[in-house]
């Protein structure tokens, strides 16, 4: 007979969860690459590969310990297969940052605030809701919020991260001329539409995996669930983008399409382990919507956010935190509410100061001209596309 | 211990099959987005992306229920892990339609029709084969054919429907004058190729998962000989189209190479773990063959089908499901070849009232002038490449 | 209860680690597609697609069974499934070689070489060292040499084949003038991403399915451990690759990150499971390091791989395997030399000669009109690209 048979399923389940959230780097990378312009493509590569590299190794380096306080807080599985789960989650948070801010943002700048999120920031907020809490027992607890695999604390606070940035940014040159928005079109549809599947696909590993085991029947139902649950919320929320798009401009937009899916998705990452095979369809559509409405108002406050992330990873994380404490009977709308506060009021400022330092020592915004000319040719000496030729 | 092992194991499998599964909605999407002319890829890409969203929900709501009998059917596994499998497998059949009419479909009236095999057609023939069977006892019963994954049920389904598309339809604008075929060559032969590795993955999981169950030493034997058969008859597939149309033109022609593989899997498809290790060798280069000489008689036929479609899937799902009755000594060539008359004769013309109504109701086709100026200016609003100035 | 738990764990597992492991195809294919210039990007791919084909074929019918020497050496798993992530090594070793010699190489050599690859010149390597090991008790016996996955069976393997390819066939025409190299700029970045993480996750199913088995408490921490470690000397390749780059040439060039990050994975295949977490970030490092320092000499020695294969598989994998009798105390760097050295002194010569006869038969190398025109056109009759304006 085997030794510690779920010791060994679950080690085993962890590894395969990790390995489809690792799909999302080439996910992250090819959505924003097929979305922003050639002369920037380049140059948001090169930041997706850094982020994952810089991210991973602050926190292998510093911030796993600093969340989980110890290596060996984990016993139902090998704790090098629960360090590479929670080490893929980590990137992703800059990742949401890094997106929204592309098309006007240098490079270096943005792998010194990778390497402090993921040492610090982003452990900090690990360590107060999945990990060693040192907010226990005082008036900011938050280890009441239900928040399965990060509606909160992988989304909110990768777009808290992003308010900061572009509030201290600014937009990039040229989106906003005389009260109008100049619509900039996606570069590459065939990347967006395969990035947006990678990360799709990695969210079943990302949602199921935080279930944390599959290693007995309920488990078993569980992960399961949270996988056809988190799919079902994808679906729902792409069709939701489809049709409020379609019925008022009679056109159909992938990228809306796309962007509503990954809208659901982010809404219903916070439980769905706790819904019914039902709920879901309601919880992505209303993700999806929300992506079609704050879109136009992101931009309506001149916050300039090429990939939507705003919208899908802020707003949706809200929503979807909220979300369980609607419509899970034993979870409260209070404790959700108050973990998306804290987390909230935890990670915008300082989040805002680290990257004002940052921006003020190293210059974060690549200038008018160097964006005219494109991140690529200032900071990569490289094109993405040498040989096909500009039609614009 | 654990409770109920082969429980764990055999959902935990059921969700890695959906996963490689789901591999496949960014495989056809790629590989028919690489296939089509520039001008069609975002219209090409919204209909898949809409075609996985939509048929998913119709399952969900409607199909899956219609399909099994129940939601509580099945036993060995989490139901909802076997709903994720048997879902991902929908898309599949209208993906295989879709792809066969682009360059000159509208999206709205495809979606449509999605939503009608998502909920109705498919889940008709899935319970006649792989569930309820309504026809049971009945004359028409061909629940004695054997089509582990789907030769017949997922792949001549979707062929049929597509011969129905293309008589309503009619070719592309241009595609024959005068008696000649003009040649469209594939815009983006690093999609197409990336695609088809994607399905080709895929596959392993739709092959393998149908097993149905890896819990015991004669189950694993059987996924791992199902993976590896279906593997085999890919790389023999390929090598036929390689070998085939190297001789007769002196070029390599990797659409046919990968067009030939994926003949290959899809003839292996319905007995991959009932052949012996070297049996698919043969069954593979006969699916790759029968690419390469179908492709030119539906085109004498004036039947347009960009991508192949109707090669690769109505004939190698024919091909494939008869192989099983050659090949395999207890399975009769006659239950095979009813099997696939039975089906044909149910799909063919429901799809054909169908998608005639359709048409009839929506348009389907898209008139010459658009199909000129290209369905992503027509239907989408927006260009796939923008920024790349074009040759032709 | 589950009869044979650890057989049927093992055979998923091998399941598992060789889907990982076979998103290398499409991974090497992207890669290289991406970084050789337009007009031999469908030669390429055709290249990856074949050899895939080929020397899988080749290993079914001859290769394994004179590696292994027999089909059933295997216990602990289904024998298929043992055979399927064997297998999904074999096109590493061609792929290595031909993507150094792309560019310049006709597609009919490449593939007959490929079949000598898959059933004798691989197979004789693994033969004596995974295997069969016919140079047991004799002088040459080099089974202990500690490569788990390969750093000198895989890639030093298909590194000194690649250097055999060059010597025969010289450099691209016009890459060396007047003393000078000339610059040939990747054509697509974004594939070139894309191409390595699929390389970097396939790698996860290389190294962690090469345990042998996850089925015991410490098999699994082997696995995971080994997992862990191919990331962190990824991350750390990827990240000196960076820094190196950087604070030479202030630019970001994400080719040399990605290529660090190849080499940093290639450097710690050879024992990723005996290391402690933290050694593999130097063995990355260096890894990475290796492969900036590299890229230039070889240049300079007139050794043109548009790919920088030589750099990655070949450097890193001699460091990789001396790098475990570096850090892991009781492993001999003296066989691990040995090791080197034998397999060095097989694979050159033979390679030599192979390449060399195949070159004076069927020509391996396009002449330089054949080069200025495009190997698709001369080999292919297709363009990679047709609707996309040159620029250059």
């Amino acid at each position: 007979m085997l030794d510690n048979p779920s010791y060994i399923i679950d080690t085993f389940f962890a590894i395969f969860a990790m390995t489809l959230i690792i799909l999302m780097v080439p996910g992250f990378a090819m959505l924003e690459a097929g979305l922003v312009r050639t002369k920037n493509v380049s140059a948001v590569l090169t930041v997706n590969v850094m982020i994952y590299a810089i991210a991973s190794m602050a926190f292998l380096l510093v911030g796993y310990e600093y969340a989980f306080g110890s290596w060996d807080h984990q016993e139902g599985m090998s704790k090098y297969a629960y360090f590479l789960f929670q080490m893929a989650f980590v990137g992703k948070v800059v990742n949401i940052m890094s997106g929204g801010v592309s098309e006007r943002s240098r490079i270096l700048p943005l792998a010194i605030f990778t390497f402090i999120v993921g040492a610090f920031l982003y452990p900090t907020i690990v360590n107060i809701t999945w990990g060693a809490n040192f907010l226990s027992g005082t008036v900011l607890d938050i280890s009441g919020m239900a928040d399965l695999a990060g509606s909160t604390v992988i989304h909110s606070t990768g777009g808290w991260a992003l308010v900061a940035a572009i509030l201290i940014m600014g937009p990039r040159r040229g989106r906003y001329k005389n009260g109008k928005v100049r619509v900039i079109p996606a570069s590459n549809i065939p990347l967006v539409t395969l990035g947006a599947f990678l990360l799709w696909i990695g969210w079943f590993g990302f949602n199921g995996g935080s279930v944390g085991s599959i290693a007995s029947k309920d488990n078993a139902d569980a992960v399961a669930l949270t996988i056809m649950n988190t799919n079902t919320a994808g679906i729902s929320g792409a069709i939701a983008g489809w049709l409020l798009t379609y019925f008022r401009y009679r056109k159909f937009d992938i990228t809306m399409i796309l962007n509503g899916a990954l809208g659901g998705l982010v809404a219903v990452t916070a439980g769905p382990d706790q819904y019914d095979m039902y709920t879901p369809i309601l919880i992505g559509a209303i993700g999806g919507a929300l992506v079609v409405f704050f879109v136009p108002i992101f931009d309506k406050l001149k916050m300039d956010d090429p990939v939507g992330a705003l919208s899908v990873h802020l707003v949706n994380g809200i929503w979807g935190t909220l979300a369980v404490g609607i419509f899970v009977a034993d979870v409260s709308i209070l404790d959700q509410l108050k973990g998306v506060v804290v987390v909230g009021a935890i990670v915008f400022p300082l989040a805002f100061v680290i990257i004002y330092v940052i921006n003020k020592v190293f210059t974060l915004r690549a200038d008018d001209n160097e964006q005219l000319e494109g991140i690529d040719a200032i900071e990569c000496g490289m094109e993405a596309y040498p040989e096909f030729k500009r039609s614009i």
